[in-house]
């Protein structure tokens, strides 16, 4: 068998979130059913991050082990040829078998878009967070860097993750304007592992904090308290994409490709 | 009875276009729903352009004559509310009674997006058209030159079209980056009237002469020769926004809500 590493990007719309569910559509069951096409003899997919109903991913890692001797170009065309709309693997590298990219991830990247509008706009409905009403976007930028650095996140995450170790680093947060449109914001987070929603729920803070409806320095006092309570809301799945993972490779690894 | 003038936009993916059909889903039925829903005795509305299938619109126009004496905020509230998720009215203006906005546009203008990538990509897939080939947008850029202008459009129509006056007037061509993707491009066309598929043959023949198909002057040669033949392919629908319409406004004509 070959370990073969995909870049898989999907439209978190119609998917009910990346990892196999009983009586649902998940995109780890999409592209299993597309490896399986390909090569019934695969394993996998093993994925890096599972992401909810309704995020999108641009930079999603999936491993698997195949048993057909494709080049990362073949798998790329082969894979794409059966899976879905919403998805599709946009690179792909031969790595080593049972790679699994859950354990060698560095790094990681969201990106989570507002739009600050009075009235809604069926063109960016499933991409971003529309926010009607005021909001302060220095003071939002203010209280966005006491995210950064490492602290115990404990407040910042949902029922259901019951991880015992809840530090985690954040290296850069950026606000900033979305392309050409003055009505998009984007806001990007970037750290070492993520615990179970904590970038909706720092984001549906620092809404808060921007609208006025929770003090500044809410995020500080969260941190210092580990009390969920204190953080604000929790930011809708849609306006969420996972961007980016960083890995560490195998030296064996092949090229990328595309590159 | 009171005209009302309202932007409208759409996400023309789930819709057979703008103009109502029989037996298909159609923005100007949604929109006549909605307005029956509020005002029973509403008439209208009468739309500035038709879209095809797929089409989206930011800046659609559409009057109707209303019997409710609502502000113009109060008709951009009260519909949206009516509306499917895929349509919202972006702005409302109180106007005169029968004012139609067919008649009293000026300027119209239509961005294209291209997404110059071997691999597709779903977050992208209903906004643009893809190109998996190499592209020279130098190329491009100079063939649309031949554009700008005061021609005979004939060679740029699909059959339907029976217009007898087929000359338009094309103020300006923008061919530019879109956004911050490296991947995306984005062809803007602004005119005083357009016949029926004639941005979509444009691009299509823009870009195939940017893959090297057609040579350069492919343009002015079939403005000169007034044949559909001579032009090039049509370009898909999906990759198509009306963006923004200019009419002229009665003297009466109230404020815009949102300003």
């Amino acid at each position: 068998m070959t370990g073969v590493l995909l870049t898989v990007a999907y439209d978190g719309t119609e998917f009910s979130g990346w990892a196999t569910q009983r009586d649902a559509r998940t995109v780890e069951d999409a592209l299993r059913g597309a490896l399986l096409a390909v090569d019934p003899k695969a394993a996998g997919p093993r994925g890096s991050s599972r992401t909810d109903a309704g995020v999108h991913a641009e930079g999603q890692l999936a491993a698997f082990d195949a048993s057909l001797p494709l080049p990362a170009r073949g798998w790329v065309l082969a894979l794409n040829q059966h899976l879905p709309d919403d998805v599709s693997v946009r690179a792909a590298q031969i790595v080593t078998p049972d790679y699994n990219p859950r354990f060698t991830s560095k790094k990681k990247r969201y990106r989570y878009r507002l739009l600050l509008d009075k009235v809604r706009d069926p063109l960016l409905r499933h991409r971003t967070w529309r926010i009607g009403y005021e909001m302060d976007l220095e003071r939002l930028a203010r209280e966005a860097r006491a995210i950064v650095g490492t602290h115990d996140f404990k407040a910042f995450r949902s029922a259901g993750d019951e991880r015992d170790v809840t530090t985690r680093t954040i290296h850069d947060v950026t606000v900033r304007r979305d392309g050409e449109d003055a009505r998009c914001w984007s806001i990007t987070i970037e750290g070492n592992a993520f615990l179970y929603n904590m970038v909706r729920i720092l984001v549906g803070t620092l809404v808060d904090v921007a609208r006025g409806h929770l003090p500044e320095g809410t995020i500080a006092r969260a941190l210092d308290e580990k009390d969920r309570a204190r953080a604000g809301q929790t930011a809708p799945a849609h306006g969420l994409t996972l961007e980016h993972i960083d890995v560490d490779l195998p030296e064996e690894a092949g090229e990328r490709w595309p590159p």
